[in-house]
């Protein structure tokens, strides 16, 4: 019963972060589709180069969201059985996960406004968030293995909750930064879900020579 | 046989739900999509601010849904199988899990308006109308035990049998209230999504002391 | 590996039918979203009122997708392998799955003129090459028992056999009554979605007196 | 756990394959939905016929879409572990196959106007990246049979990286097309889909005389 509670969990999860991360094409507008008069084709290119901005805010939400998909089927890898806290604790991280289209638009309209700070602040702020969540479920989940697996691999588990806590300060930084300086602070959100992107290394005290075998297959 | 079609039921009900409530982001605007000069950090603060009625209703709607998916899966860990009647009575429910966004829509433009009270009404109607379904599909199931499992847990059955009797009973007070005081009828909507996140409790004749760690892994 | 087959194209069909049959909520307009005046409360009413033709086409094409479903799903208890054919048949009737939103809402402006009688032409016409692409599939697999498991009830496959002729029948007959009324083609779709849902009855030479338990369970 | 992983990859990409596919309806524009005034049954028909650049984007995709899917369901059944490697690349696949309903919007727009090439050059070229990281993931897991199964098929393994070497290379010629003739590379773009559609043949030294009969179920 417990195995099949989590299979259900991961497969309504499944079904929202492919809704949510395929929604993100919605954001990209095509040239002369709301005109009568359709653009010629030196017009067109003009246009689909302005619409850049469209395309590095899919880009990085994609990844963003793609890659918090890898750290939840990652955490469920370890999370063997559910209860009513835990699906909660998920439905709140959905909550964020199906807003990501909203700060993804505001980004793609203001990313050529660098003065314009309010939409890079929401779409940091939106990430901060959703970190926090993470740790939320991850701690719930993990703390006193409640809801791991008998077998759960202890240092691949702490590898994960010192990754983890990371999240929220990195996010913390690229929120501080988009008051600052709004560029820099994109760059930075993609260099941090690259960061989330590999699996943590365990802590020194607990690796061992062949740690990394085991790791190197998450 | 019949494990496969209850997968391939809560499988086809798992994308329903995971869509649904991912439609439910399209209803928030955002300020300065339509109109050809964007307005400025402080101008768009204060009309991302104005967006608070369509944040409060898609927060409120995720919620009911969530928290239904939730619902449908706890219902789920006890039917083992499925027939023909309880195929339809599941796409019952669902037609009216997808109509969500309808009624939330109406909300988010209405609730400003709190001498309007067609909204609410609809939007309480709604949810009136799904804890029928849910009664249905969950009194056909559980009739003389017809599609639950034979080691089905007496006891949870009979807590969800006594918990499901409400969720008609308060909604219809929701739906009473819309006609008088709508803030009123959305908060306790809400409250009520909150009241079947948490599993119900056995009848006091069946519950003895350790049925609580049983119930507490729904 | 056969098993695992089956198990992704079902998985892959119930996505598409998940997002088809969600979408087709996009067709509901809410009354007062586009213009800036907001219509009060007993002009809201009446305008909901006038959105009717969008619930009846709502609630006939999530009949009609859901039944569709439930058939598909029918279907693939029977059928336990899957090759290429299979799964190009299977997108083939995917492809007209996906269309029903755009009939639908042709349906839906259109039936309140009956004199107009385009829509419900293709509305039924599109019904009419799913029930083919249905029989194709079936056929298909069904054929010296291709690919249908070594235990496949041979009456239950008769009988979906012998009620699957019908489909392309009866909705030649609804497509041919569009061209002459409209309102009794679409009562008509409506009624011939119902005759699928309930699961055909065995050939008679086939049936004996304990035949109908076992397919009261389809 | 390896099964397991694999399993939730396959689950993620169904739902993003299915609401990819499900989505490249909401181009084909319905006529007269947005004008007050409806136009008559003799004018609709005209309308819906002007409509075929529409259908024919809609059918080429959803034809490409599937098949990829259809592709990437082959893969799957030959690659049994996944590491952090794999998903991101799978993640760069799926980047590319949510993006196909912008392209196939450009074309629906401009395939009336072969003298404009900008829409068939993107259109292509998207399916050109397609291949190619198709051929990414595909050498990455069958690299010294890194992620295969352990009773992988060589004779099918050694058969699908000899077919995919084509993709790159024929999406190269329907790229190169689209700067000079426009239909013809739209043409042959639904030809090679074809092409991917049956599974490819073993190379001609591994090939035995039994060997068309474990083929022929993919």
């Amino acid at each position: 019963m417990d195995e099949k509670n989590t299979n259900r969990l991961e497969a309504f999860s499944d079904g929202v972060f492919a809704v949510a991360i395929t929604l993100l094409v919605l954001n990209i507008k095509i040239p002369g589709m709301d005109s009568a008069s359709k653009p010629l084709d030196e017009d067109l290119w003009r246009r689909l180069l302005e619409e850049w901005p469209s395309l590095v805010a899919y880009v990085t939400s994609f990844a963003t969201i793609g890659i918090m998909w890898l750290n939840h089927h990652r955490l469920f890898t370890h999370i063997k059985r559910t209860d009513t806290g835990l699906l909660l604790l998920n439905l709140l991280l959905l909550l964020f996960i199906v807003l990501v289209p909203v700060p993804t638009a505001l980004l793609a309209e203001y990313v050529v406004r660098p003065n314009e700070h309010a939409a890079a602040i929401i779409y940091s702020g939106t990430f901060f968030v959703m970190a926090c969540c993470f740790n939320l479920l991850w701690r719930y989940a993990s703390y006193h293995n409640r809801l791991l697996g008998k077998d759960a691999d202890t240092r691949a588990v702490a590898a994960i909750s010192r990754q983890y806590l990371f999240g929220p300060l990195f996010y913390l930084i690229t929120f501080g930064l988009a008051f600052i300086n709004v560029p820099s602070s994109i760059v930075l959100n993609f260099l941090f879900a690259l960061f989330f992107a590999v699996p943590g290394r365990p802590p020194r005290q607990l690796s061992s020579s062949n740690a990394s075998t085991d790791l190197s297959q998450d």
